[in-house]
């Protein structure tokens, strides 16, 4: 039998995954289990976004422009001129989703063997797509007990060698649900202009900001040839199935090279562009009434959790997101124990341990990150199930 | 400015795409242009794949099984155990396209340094996913005057080295539309076993076989560790920009790493798999149908092609592909030279140089790839523009 390749071993289980058969289970003995493990909000898919799809009028579903339909590139012009960041059509590369955006700027602008410096704790999927790249996650550890705020510059300093090519950050944070402020971005700036790298920029979140104005790294200033913007619509508009993003940069050589990649693949899909087109029309306030939901989400997880003994839960910036430390032995153990092993009125609850989201061993062991993506009724259940878990379960710390 | 990869140096540019613009300023021209030189057909995608969308109940637009939907998976098996493949839900993972089936075939299974040896002219995107996973594509040379048959065996044995990994066949082949037979089929496969090698077989177009029955790598027994297919809706359905594919293999480590690769981009396209799924629902004439219409355009584009002077055009088994040899200097400059230089009342045709499709260099300058995705009438004045243009293109042959 010929082996497989060695990134193909290389390539990590999705951590948040890999409860899923506890979770499943659980199901079948009737639990009821509250899925705060994952990304996927219960927020409805605006109907305008439905409707443009069932009221097409394609007779044949060809192939879009590479870079992804014209007409929707001229469009997100102007959504990114709405908050200063000035590109044409020309410097938006739209892919299958941020994921493919990801990949396209790793593998256009890394070598094998070069370095990516990363604060952790961090999506955990940039390590399927550094190995993917041949390249090295170094991380950089930012702390519960600051909130996970951005490290200090001495510590990016630190990890710099000679084969560091780029910071990669997420803002607002997955998962720590940390919002980078416009100073802290103007620091990385200064970093990656001094040292000649790209800060690669995961903007997935851009819309959920609650502590301040709405950012992209693209907002600053020279320094157009290091930024390279990764987007999606799947949060921002629930629209995580459709597979649309967006590789956003004014750097002329990047986009030539990430061109080539999606010549390759040929077009990003046709009935997600629909949607990411009709999405542009949506009225002034959508944003700020999905924000506010998030936020009374936000505030009633945070303080439902911080009410609990031994449990403390940083007030988020941003995201959909927060990272709380328990007073448990582990939270791999912890999680799984939860599922296969506890209910309370019928329920259970399943989050994701933090361990997964941190490159350095050892870390994140007593962290959960929570998605607060169900309704607020549904939340408190959830938290009704944690609160009463923590007074039973027998690793509790003392 | 920070330097692009080397990869993004390497990757090669859409040979097919590169004379866009020369077709693009003869349209503003005026002048009518008979595409001819890509593979999207102008088939309507059938009314029941467009329903299926229209009338989806879906309220959020939600990640899918990173695998695909497993409804959707389960009626596969059916489709692929009509025509004796005999695989689990599981031995599928659904993919955005067949591109990206090819990507994570080779991600998975091959390392950097690694070569595959691919019969040339070849779709010329196996060079894309090759740099991607930075493995070195070996040519093994088809000619025309064989009608591009598969090459002898040992052509194959002579290619092979300690650093082989895998043999990467498209049948029914793009561009050449040759229909390698379970004889050529079988010889391939006592190469991979006796060599310990992958059989990556791209089997997109695997209805459209005019000479033979339906086949599949996979309807083969014994070297179920050794075969991968890739497959895509793209072309069956006339659904290129759905986006959606498959990769299938009876080998248990390569689904797993697959997998690992499919987690880390979280899940193909929503609307995509819709339409993947009422395909399967199509009357069983549909391929017949669809089929014959291909036929009646290859039997006139063929025919067409062999009474011009100097034309020499093999009749292709299968696929919507010609290659015919032209008396001209230079392809890639009498394709040009169609768009710029020429018209017949008031049209002209593009075609793809073949030139983009061989790996050794100097081959295919007379020849070009010529895709009938046209409908009879539009494939008739194409061939007027072809005759009439050979008969005064200055670089025509003695």
């Amino acid at each position: 039998m010929p082996a497989i390749s060695q990134r193909g071993h290389e390539m990590p289980a999705s951590p948040i995954r890999k409860l899923v058969p506890y979770a499943d289970a659980a199901k079948k003995r009737g639990t009821k289990v509250y899925h705060l493990n994952i990304g996927q909000p219960d927020i409805v898919t605006p109907s305008a976004i439905m409707d443009a799809i069932k009221h097409t009028d394609i007779e044949v579903i060809e192939y879009s422009h590479s870079a992804g339909n014209e007409s929707y590139r001229q469009k997100l012009t102007k959504y990114y001129g709405a908050f200063g960041v000035n590109v044409s059509a020309n410097e938006i590369i739209i892919t299958t989703g941020g994921s493919e955006a990801i990949l396209f700027g790793f593998l256009a602008c890394l070598n094998p063997g070069d370095e990516v410096i990363i604060p952790e704790p961090f999506y955990a999927n940039y390590n399927g797509f550094a190995i993917a790249a041949g390249v090295k996650v170094v991380p950089v550890t930012s702390g519960i007990a600051d909130g996970f705020a951005l490290p200090p510059i001495s510590a990016f300093e630190e990890k710099i060698t000679p084969l560091t090519r780029a910071i990669v950050i997420c803002n607002p944070n997955n998962p720590t649900g940390y919002l980078y402020g416009m100073e802290e971005l103007e620091s990385l700036k200064d970093i990656v202009v001094k040292h000649n790298l790209y800060l690669f920029s995961d903007e997935a979140y851009r819309e959920f900001s609650y502590t301040g104005p709405l950012l992209s790294v693209m907002q600053m200033q020279g320094a157009d040839d290091n930024l390279v913007v990764m987007d999606t619509i799947s949060k921002r508009y629930s629209a995580c199935g459709a597979r649309l993003g967006a590789l956003v940069t004014k750097n002329k050589a990047v986009l030539d090279a990430v061109m080539k990649f999606a010549q390759a693949r040929l077009s990003p899909p046709t009935f997600a562009q629909i949607a990411g087109e009709a999405a542009l029309d949506l009225p002034a306030d959508y944003f700020a009434t999905t924000k506010a939901e998030y936020q009374r989400r936000r505030d009633l997880l945070v303080s439902r959790l911080n009410a609990m003994p031994g449990v403390f839960c940083p007030n988020p910036g941003g995201a959909f997101y927060a990272m709380a430390s328990l007073p448990i032995d582990d939270s791999d153990r912890f999680c799984q124990w939860l599922l296969e092993s506890f209910e309370h009125e019928g329920a259970t609850v399943m989050m994701a341990p933090a361990t997964g989201f941190y490159a350095s061993a050892g870390l994140g062991k007593q962290e959960v990150r929570l998605a607060y993506v169900l309704n607020l009724a549904a939340l408190n259940k959830a938290m009704d199930c944690l609160e009463a878990a923590l007074q039973v379960y027998p690793g509790r710390n003392a």
